[in-house]
């Protein structure tokens, strides 16, 4: 009975897409998300510099994070300096609240010096619009008047200046009431629908690329925001590295489909207009935030 | 250190949002999401029909759940004889998929009789728009020319036809690869960022309205879909009852707040304009799912 309901394709971008549809054109054959990844130029693929990737040791696994040292500069070089100075280990899980983020960080009973990093920072919203090349989006957005992609993340911009945008998956970095009390010591991951009232209002500083599925089935806390009311609640952190500073046989070649390339464009249309024949209503729009954003182990 | 992350608020809407905003007039007083909600008027509040309610329990708590008699009446009349014929107990969660869906039902090889259920159903993935009012959000949609709320419910228009929208919380009836081949029997729920392209293509047949942090956290599974590879992976779902069928005093008496009422039009400005102090951008949008539907237990 549950086979014939696999036809609920998932947005998995790395599980196999039936594509049976109808063509949309005599000269324009249907691919499925899965050909269209496969047949992807080398190029098309980009080689994520360890020295942007945070390791995240969890009891259940383990998370990856990419930094988006365009976007966020400040703070990336900020975290970077935390993760030398080995500063999130034993840290927590200390807030995860339904449809909305889970926060890590060190409980203030626990502190650990900072090494070169800085316990705040100056505020880093968004950026100037021109210094960015985005893959616009054609749907309207609730919130901005361009969406799209730039670095390999999901961006808004209003013309003059851009960021990048609170999609299920994005990393930011908790702050205080004022702008520049953020520092990326306290880091959130969104797991439910998109926040995006947060954007421009607080740092997103990055993506998780491995490991969603366990920062997002973290049980629910209890207390205000959801943080848990007891330290036994928690989640213990046992490390937080880059990977440039584990050893080779430790780190994860991921790639990032480059979200400028052609293939990048194919992947957008076939999430925009859904061929497969489960599909009765094609669609023909999307919303910035249910773009897939593909990512595989290198070779 | 935590402490002073407390302005990233949540959607939780009967958790205690500060204001002490600026006022954003002489005359108009800026009230917090909370204040808002113990000023409405009783008549703004909506009391659930029992008979509209599904109590499913699992072994982690109970979930309660609205059928959308209103959107989908084949639907909600078909789960609710699905419900009387005791159909779900002993069904389990077969379906974990990281930023989508929760699914539920029976494994194929322990049927139960449907009682007077039927296995197939007419599709209902919209209505006439003429038999609705619509409470509109003034902001840009990705997907619909027209988005707000009806019955409680998050929707969406293209002028001539109207339809629940795929926001967070929502249930769905899966179906096969034809329109007639959902009947309700397996049940499933967003869990991600709102995959709205199944708008048109699926029934919703109703919303999640207590629980809904059970069932997020299911462990994701590692089959295609999300689906458990094995039955020692699923939970097990003891029953599913409707309300009118359960003792007095295991009833929950649920009320939701009115979506054509004032009190929700001005749950609505105060989640498009955030005047809570730690805001630095009033943001002055919002999407159609990241709007609180307000549910309390009346007295």
């Amino acid at each position: 009975m549950f086979a014939r309901l696999a036809g609920l394709v998932g947005l998995g971008v790395l599980a196999a897409c039936a594509s049976s549809a109808a063509s949309p054109g005599p000269d324009q054959p249907v691919r499925s998300l899965a050909e269209i990844l496969e047949q992807a130029p080398a190029s098309d693929w980009r080689t994520v510099d360890q020295n942007n990737l945070l390791y995240m040791q969890l009891p259940a696994g383990r998370v990856i994070i990419e930094l988006a040292a365009d976007y966020t500069p400040l703070h990336t070089a900020n975290i970077q300096a935390l993760a030398r100075a080995h500063y999130w280990d034993g840290a927590a899980i200390m807030r995860s609240q339904e449809n909305y983020v889970v926060q890590w960080g060190r409980d203030e009973a626990d502190p650990r010096p900072m090494g070169d990093g800085q316990a705040t920072l100056a505020a880093e919203f968004d950026q100037p619009r021109a210094g960015f090349e985005i893959t616009r989006l054609p749907d309207p957005d609730s919130y901005a008047r361009e969406v799209g992609f730039a670095h390999g993340f999901p961006v808004a911009s209003n013309g003059a200046r851009t960021w990048m945008a609170h999609c299920y998956g994005m990393v930011g970095a908790g702050r205080g009431d004022t702008a520049e009390s953020g520092s990326g010591a306290e880091l959130y991951v969104v797991i439910g629908h998109a926040p995006r009232h947060l954007d421009r209002n607080i740092a997103t500083v990055g993506r998780v690329l491995q490991g969603m599925e366990l920062l997002s089935v973290m049980p629910r806390g209890t207390g205000p925001l959801g943080f848990y009311e007891t330290p036994a609640e928690r989640t213990t952190i046992s490390s937080v590295r880059l990977g440039s500073e584990l050893p080779a046989n430790e780190r994860v070649n991921l790639e990032t489909l480059r979200t400028d390339s052609e293939t990048f464009r194919a992947v957008i249309d076939s999430r925009r207009f859904r061929r497969e024949s489960w599909f009765l209503d094609p669609v023909g729009r999307i919303n910035l935030c249910n773009v897939p954003l593909p990512v595989r182990v290198g070779g």
